[in-house]
């Protein structure tokens, strides 16, 4: 017997079971043909697994998809999107018609190549860079963890479920969530790995041949091997994965890619192009299906609504257990899942201020951020902090969050991620995706490299992960042009939908503080200082940094010139525009924490702070993208190539980010213009 | 008795041997104390690994740092720096004085923070950014092999040895790396970790407690344990470690950090800081150690300077049988350790650019670099191709490098790299900077993210490593925005260093294929696109590309309005030049394959390729940075936000990058010029 006659053998020995599974093949062969794109090959592979999880196992309500004790489905091998649409699609999802199956990958259809998070309900996270839906459901999990120890496992008990592929497991990330999901013990998870033995470029022999489970097992995970195909024994391992505590649960399927399409299954074939209609009609036969493209079994599709329907109850079940919670646990629970602010959050933040303003602080920004934070994570209770092993550089551990998220200590509010940058920022978007949890995690800016498509993950899902990075420029000194960023400030800038913070002082830390956690719907990104700057803003009500820049310091009467600024280069702009004043030149100083929030302000504001004056742009990064602002790269005080390793002030003086070069600039262009 | 003691126990148990490892301690601490920042607890923990590592079994000769056929030491952990320059000047590389050491992370000395490739000779390698310096070690050994398959062991016969600890072990890219050289079975690799089990925010009990080991072994790698601080013991290891045929090695070594420290040993606060003068004077007579900061035993020294003549011999033998080698064999040898082209490049270049010229190809720039990379990769021996498991969608396997580079087959040359972008582009690097390799390897261009700080790395390093990334915008199509790049070619090009090409047709991608070749000091990246382009350039024999930017075509006499455009976005503007030349309006094309090349030329080729006209920029992609070149973000035919599913012509009109699009600004800025 072949491996696939075996596979096909264990996949029909049920029939009830075969004809369910079938459905999503054929679902998926249908959606990939009719898009003339897209991957059959894993939906083929993996559906006997995704009948068995989603009819037995999976906790959920189609007739409310935001249950919030709802089991999460994460598929982190996204091209196999077509299974969950599908299986979205045969358990009664409302939003996920017949027609949006046929719209498949087209524009304005919420069934997009890879599942996108907010276009579909059921779709918990977006997923296609591989190994970030794993990574994604490793904080999905920890997020179950820290909420039923807030509210208890009578309103939080539900478990994460996660597909993966080989290509999720090569990735460095799996390892980083591995890893860290071994360590925390996270029994509530069990990841089911499509083991097909096939990749892209062909057999996994090529390039993949660790031993998986073995690494799993050297994690700390519970491991189980079985038939991909036979759903008794997909059952069992389900169970297991139930059964068992403190570990979390690795069933390592062995599957058949494309099980079904005769010519193209356990072949590379069969993963990224639509089968062809002759080989979908080998298929379609193969697999006991007749009748057009789209049309599936009467018997076996109303099988699948009824089993739909499976979690209605314990939904009602549940929905009886809020009503009989205690009323403030049950206000606290409901207002965390609709991502409010707690009432005490405005007058914490005022409260803050005033201390600033009756103490002024000068210290660094990632000191001020550690102020901030001590007032803002004690009067918003869903804050988990954490850091990537950099905590007492990153200053991201306060008083109302210290307390370890460990094995045994679910109510800790602070994750020691580990030298994982980029596990941590995928596992904070998971814990953003989950609802009822604000994560933030610390690292060095320059690492936000190995953070990088996780970040642009959460600009993408519009998820409010806070990204503190600290060491924001050449002024972290001697570690060198390693650990120095240069053009991060430019890169993470293009990315759209993420805010980039970079406060000049304790007051604007603090304002951009309370901007981030009330930003629930785009990521946060705060680059704050190694060293030390004085406090530049005066006492005032206003949040001025929610506006993105605004004029901080004017002298002399109109403006010959403008100077822009961000963080730790506030301060030597205002010097600078001292000096000039002394020397008969109006500067006026713009202080630029968001150029994000500023383009967003009206335009009559922007040419208000902008001014008609020449502009010079101040910043110790590279000088990219600033011509948004000023006529010329010239007129840029930065940088044009990498830093290096020295005391911070002599690589200011040396790279010529000076209030002398400030001042030079500035006259220069004054002249210009005085004399033309 | 503690772990400390007993630490002390094995160190001091060979007196010649602690005298020896205490020179590397000493000079650990003194230069922290004196550059008042750095990390001395890594290098005393390590130091007698070090010293039995550099003492008894590494390859080199200081007289001859680059001598081809050393063994390459890496320190992964690149934080531990003191401990290499400590080596390096204890062993007599002339340019490691001890007033370098004295000026340990100041301004203009060799002694950064982090070890700087090209700063000092021995350092084989940046490291710093975790994780990084194991993966390049990965790559260093896959290049060994290469060579010795090409030149025989005669000539190339030489092993790795990567030291780091647990943040590189932390961090995914190192599961990549291990992965890799497991399934490789690089037998002359051999990886020291430092198992110290502190990690910067404490024990790393806290976050990291797999099983080490058990994790290597599931790679496929030889596990040995050992205490890391009997010699004895670590000369076992590693002499079982050259013995070892068929796998890499890992050598677990149990040790202290900051052993020496008395009150600091063992302690999360050796780490990152000078220990202070009076914990330093108490670790100086805990060491038996006396005398003033950097003064060191003399029988120690002397010691050392006889044994850094060690591998003397060796290389003259070595040097002998070059000598004795076949002239062509020595030639070829020696040429490609210069980094010199071979005779073949020029023709062969020719020849393909007269290919084109007759015979047009409208082919997607993937493909055209398939069709460039025919010929070149024939002609260029050195080059080693591959791919993170997108080879047919990446077009990188050609005839010429049709062999797999895999266990058993050293002489392959094509790498699968699995589904590891970050692994694969950290390997590149070290295979470029191990020398005699020219290094390419395919991605998604979305997945240059994954990969992003080891391109950022090629740069520091000044290394050739060439990045092809296909797929490069939204003309991806219906894979959807989690794979449709869109600020990636602006984060690109704010990385200082490296050159960005984004070729128009065939023509343009064999120019840039062959600036990237012959670029041996800084690293490309190849921007290639899924969809068809015309073949748009006429015959001429000039590389165009090699200046970055040139006038493709001029309609009409004068210049009303340029349009700037790159890669697939430039036929487009080819197209809306033909339109408005039909409308009296005369329209110059500029095509902008490398933004880092054009702003290289000379201040006249860049005024008169800019023109005075108004400028307009086309370019399916993310509107930030263009400003360098035109006068608002208005004037960019380009994106605001994400891309979406769908085909890529429905993605084309629904953002707007169209030929009615560029008509309508241009007419426009036309219009504006002429009323005003």
């Amino acid at each position: 017997m072949t491996k696939i006659s075996r596979a096909l053998a264990s996949a029909s020995r049920d029939a009830r079971h075969f004809a369910l599974a079938n459905c999503i093949r054929a679902l998926a062969m249908d959606g990939v043909e009719a898009a003339k794109s897209g991957h059959p090959g894993a939906p083929m592979g993996m559906a006997d697994a995704a009948t068995v999880l989603w009819t037995r196992h999976l906790k959920f309500d189609p007739s409310c998809p935001d249950w919030p004790d709802r089991d999460r489905f994460v598929l982190s091998n996204g091209h196999a999107s077509m299974m969950l649409y599908a299986l979205l699609h045969l358990t009664g999802f409302e939003d996920m018609t017949l027609d949006q199956l046929k719209a498949f990958r087209q524009w304005g259809s919420i069934t997009a190549g890879h599942p996108e998070y907010g276009h579909a309900a059921g779709v918990e996270i977006t997923t296609g860079p591989l190994g970030q839906g794993l990574a994604g459901a490793v904080g999905m999990a920890m997020a179950e963890r820290s909420l039923a120890a807030a509210f208890g496992a009578d309103l939080v008990d539900h478990r994460t479920w996660v597909f993966c592929g080989d290509g999720c497991l090569m990735e460095g990330i799996s390892q980083e969530a591995i890893s860290l999901a071994g360590h925390l013990r996270l029994e509530k998870l069990t990841v089911l790995y499509d083991d097909n033995g096939i990749s892209i470029d062909g057999s996994t022999d090529k390039a993949f041949t660790e031993d998986v489970g073995k690494r799993f097992e050297a994690a700390g995970w519970h491991v189980i091997a079985c038939d991909g195909h036979d759903p008794d024994a997909l059952d069992k391992a389900m169970r297991a994965a139930k059964a068992e505590t403190g570990r979390p649960t690795l069933i390592r399927m062995k599957t058949v890619i494309g099980l079904g399409a005769p010519n193209r299954a356990n072949h590379e074939s069969a993963h990224g192009a639509p089968l062809g209609p002759d080989e979908r009609a080998l298929a379609r036969a193969a697999l006991s299906l007749d009748g057009e493209d789209f049309v599936l079994p009467e018997t076996a599709l109303a099988e699948w609504q009824i089993l739909g329907g499976r979690g209605a109850a314990a939904r009602k079940d549940w929905q009886d257990r809020l009503a009989a919670a205690p009323a403030d646990m049950r206000a606290e629970f409901l207002r965390r899942q609709r991502g409010e602010m707690p009432e005490a959050l405005a007058p914490t933040v005022a409260q803050a201020r005033a201390a600033l303003f009756d103490v002024p602080q000068a210290v660094a920004t990632r000191k001020a951020s550690q102020i901030a934070l001590t007032t803002l994570a004690e009067a918003v209770p869903e804050i988990i902090g954490g850091s990537a092993d950099l905590t007492h550089s990153n200053l991201t551990r306060v008083p109302a969050v210290d307390s370890d998220f460990q094995p045994g200590q679910p109510g800790g509010r602070y994750v020691s991620y580990g030298v994982r940058e980029f596990g941590m920022a995928a596992a904070m978007n998971g814990m953003a995706a989950h609802g009822g949890i604000i994560p933030y995690g610390g690292a060095f800016l320059i690492f936000s490299d190995y953070a990088r498509n996780a970040i642009r993950m959460a600009a993408l899902m519009q998820l409010g992960t806070i990204f503190v990075m600290t060491h924001d420029s050449i002024g972290l000194g001697e570690d060198g042009p390693t650990h120095q960023p240069v053009e991060h400030l430019a890169s993470l800038r293009a990315i759209p939908g993420l805010s980039v913070f970079r406060p000049a002082d304790a007051v604007e830390t603090l304002e951009c503080w309370e901007l981030a956690i009330r930003s629930r719907k785009a990521p946060s990104l705060l680059a704050l200082s190694r060293q030390a700057v004085p406090q530049l803003r005066e006492a005032g009500p206003d949040n001025l940094s929610a506006r993105g820049a605004y004029i901080l310091r004017s002298h002399g009467t109109g403006r010959d010139v403008t100077l822009l600024a961000t963080g730790t280069e506030v301060s030597l702009a205002v010097q600078a525009a001292e000096r000039l004043h002394e020397q008969g030149i109006a500067a006026t100083v713009v202080s630029m924490p968001s150029w994000e929030r500023f383009d967003a302000q009206p335009a009559d504001y922007r040419a208000d702070v902008l001014g008609d004056a020449p502009r010079i742009a101040v910043e110790a990064a590279s000088r990219f993208g600033w011509t948004r602002y000023v006529a010329s790269e010239d007129d840029v005080i930065g940088l044009d190539g990498f830093g290096a390793s020295a005391p911070a002030d002599v690589l200011y003086q040396k790279f010529g980010i000076t209030e002398a070069a400030i001042v030079a600039r500035a006259r220069l262009l004054h002249d210009n213009r005085t004399s033309s």
